[in-house]
């Protein structure tokens, strides 16, 4: 398979003489790797040969030094059905530079490391009090935290590539978080507040908003179904878009607000000043609030948390939960018809708390879908449940890393 | 000023032995035309040689293609300020082929014919009952107002490149109008049914939702503002989206189905089954009803058609048309303020009915904006009203054409 680009615009020129040796080696590693990354079963120097268009000879060259520098190993020589010569296969080496997640959400704080395969090596999630947290005491305790995921990783001789921050709110391109709403914080320079601490003062860091990054987990983990909405349901309720795989982002990143559609221009009243928000309607703390149930800290549903009751007592029937449950699903079911209409994906996916309350949820979703979307009687969008939950936006974070060093592997050379 | 290109994914590989030469001449001449197209002023060959990486040679042999095609003109040649040799200067032609912009909407049809250069050089658009027309009949009528505009251009000896057809609803690959709620039409292939109308028979036609191709031709009127949401407001109310010069188009080109964003979940019934959207509240009959004014044929402002009415009982004060208007505004706010959260874009520009409507519709709907839009506080988006007006589908149709020229000229040489 030939590598896969989506231009939007008029194509690069043929150059007959490259300007610039280096950058075009460069491009060519990325290309070899691309195409180790992206086969389904191990490949050889001859089908990354053939797959770009460079010699037989330059592809070779090129796998030498992404085998030196770790990035791809070489499984042993097999012959092939034909006999004739045998041709090892290159995947991507699990030893390669791996990378560091990092999140701060408004009732939990969260790391992990992904190797370069993707495989997940570590991950940790502390459960804070929002009103316990300012920024300043939040980064630092997700230094600590950083700091023996940073040591596991190192005590497993992997190599960090960098690292991503998520965070639940509007991030400009300079790492500042410009507004979350639901931590009252505004303009906060996280890329500053993080590489002050320690454990992460040496690392390449980059933030983003958490919905972003989720919804890139979920791609990694269903390439094949690359045009969906992944909405992720915590305190608050934000969604990454992914149309033919790539991440629609909008001009600066600040896409997919999904708490924020309307659902009664008139209803209760928002933490972003507007009035009748999703939030106020399907938000863990509405939900919670509906239901009879104290709002509190804790959103993994295996542990003691405001979630792990709520899904307890919808499991055993709880009329009031129930209620609360079916209320929020209509107005989720509203907004996410309302954002099919707008943008025409092929799927919804529940994340968040969504995962674990999906039985409850994902019914009236899908009834709205089909009252309220335009297309569906064509093409009905599908309801699926994140595989990857709370943990999205972490694990997503640490694959925008890996997608950094896939896209430009000269760049992380040893 | 190099080519613009935008990639999402693995650029492409370098070769440094063309594959297919017929295919690298295709393309160079379109980034020669686009060198000459996108420039704010005449190009000479040498600023082509330069922008592209081509030789000088190659340069010279493509200009004399597109020269020869009727494609670009050559101004006379002016000296320098340094004297030296002069340089002559490029720009599209006039005289090179030309598009057929064509629209079947609620209660009009329109055609209209670009020149290469963008100049409109015929338009006519004919009010018609919906009563009145079934898509046979629509088709035909549409053949016959061709007919009149395509041999209009022929007397001015102008070639046509190809014909694209707006519709109000949503259009599959195949030209096939799957769904418009405001016609009651389903599944209507008016690719096949354009082509059977004798003055459109030997075109290549393309058919697209109007809201997209409205869009495009905001486009072209502003090119420096290119991520916008256009709103097309008619009987049924449609949205394209821009985002980085680029319309963005969904999945299957369903996207920006705006006019079924909902208000209020269980609000009046609509065209489309649902209830509560938009179109209840600010599309053209809903606000006619509103005003307590008979929904009737005739979107022309300056005409004698219900807008018109509309537009003069507005201007002298009357209070139900005002408040049907400031009603229409509210729910219209609402609606752009959700598109906004999901799609973090610049500008909204207010199309069809809104242009006219403007002075009574854009100060809600900028209020809203700034109440309900989570990005609003660092980089408010604006309202502009449109410039083309209801004229905008038929003019992005022909623009549409004009694109495919631009985007290989090859394909269109005499």
């Amino acid at each position: 398979m030939g590598p896969v680009w989506h231009c939007q615009g008029v194509p690069p020129p043929v150059r007959t003489q490259p300007a610039d040796q280096r950058s075009v080696r460069s491009h060519n590693l990325a290309l070899a790797l691309g195409e180790v990354a992206g086969a389904a079963s191990p490949v050889s120097r001859a089908d990354i040969a053939t797959a770009t268009g460079m010699t037989r000879a330059t592809a070779s060259s090129l796998v030498e030094t992404l085998l030196a520098a770790g990035m791809v190993t070489e499984l042993a020589p097999r012959t092939g059905p034909q006999g004739g010569r045998p041709a090892t296969g290159l995947t991507l080496s699990g030893d390669g530079p791996a990378a560091l997640g990092l999140e701060i959400n408004v009732d939990y704080i969260a790391a992990c490391v992904l190797r370069l395969t993707g495989t997940l090596q570590h991950r940790e999630t502390v459960e804070r009090d929002k009103a316990g947290g300012d920024p300043i005491a939040s980064a630092a305790m997700l230094g600590r935290l950083a700091a023996r995921v940073v040591a596991a990783a190192e005590a497993d001789g992997l190599r960090l590539a960098g690292a991503a921050l998520a965070v639940p709110g509007l991030v400009d391109g300079g790492g500042v978080l410009r507004l979350a709403p639901n931590l009252g914080w505004r303009d906060v320079d996280f890329h500053e507040l993080v590489q002050r601490q320690p454990a992460l003062a040496d690392l390449l860091l980059t933030v983003d908003n958490e919905a972003n990054l989720a919804a890139l987990a979920e791609l990694a983990t269903a390439p094949q179904d690359g045009s969906f909405l992944h909405v992720s349901g915590e305190i608050g309720i934000g969604a990454g878009i992914v149309v033919d795989g790539a991440l629609y982002r909008g001009r600066h990143g600040w896409s997919g607000e999904l708490g924020h559609v309307s659902i009664h221009p008139s209803g209760p009243k928002c933490s972003c000043g507007a009035r009748g928000c999703l939030e106020q309607y399907a938000g863990q703390n509405a939900i919670l609030r509906a239901a009879g149930l104290q709002p509190a800290r804790g959103t993994s549903a295996g542990g003691d948390g405001a979630l792990a009751r709520l899904v307890h007592e919808a499991g055993r029937g709880n009329t009031q939960v129930l209620n609360a449950l079916a209320r929020a699903s209509v107005a989720l079911g509203v907004a996410v018809s309302t954002a099919l209409n707008l943008l025409d994906v092929d799927h919804v996916v529940l994340g968040g708390i969504y995962a674990p309350l999906f039985p409850w949820i994902a019914p009236e979703v899908e009834r709205q879908i089909r009252r309220r979307v335009l297309f569906s009687q064509w093409d009905p969008p599908t309801v699926r449940r994140s595989a990857l939950g709370a943990d999205a936006a972490v694990v997503g974070a640490a694959r925008s890393v890996l997608q950094g060093v896939l896209g430009d592997p000269g760049a992380y050379l040893p």
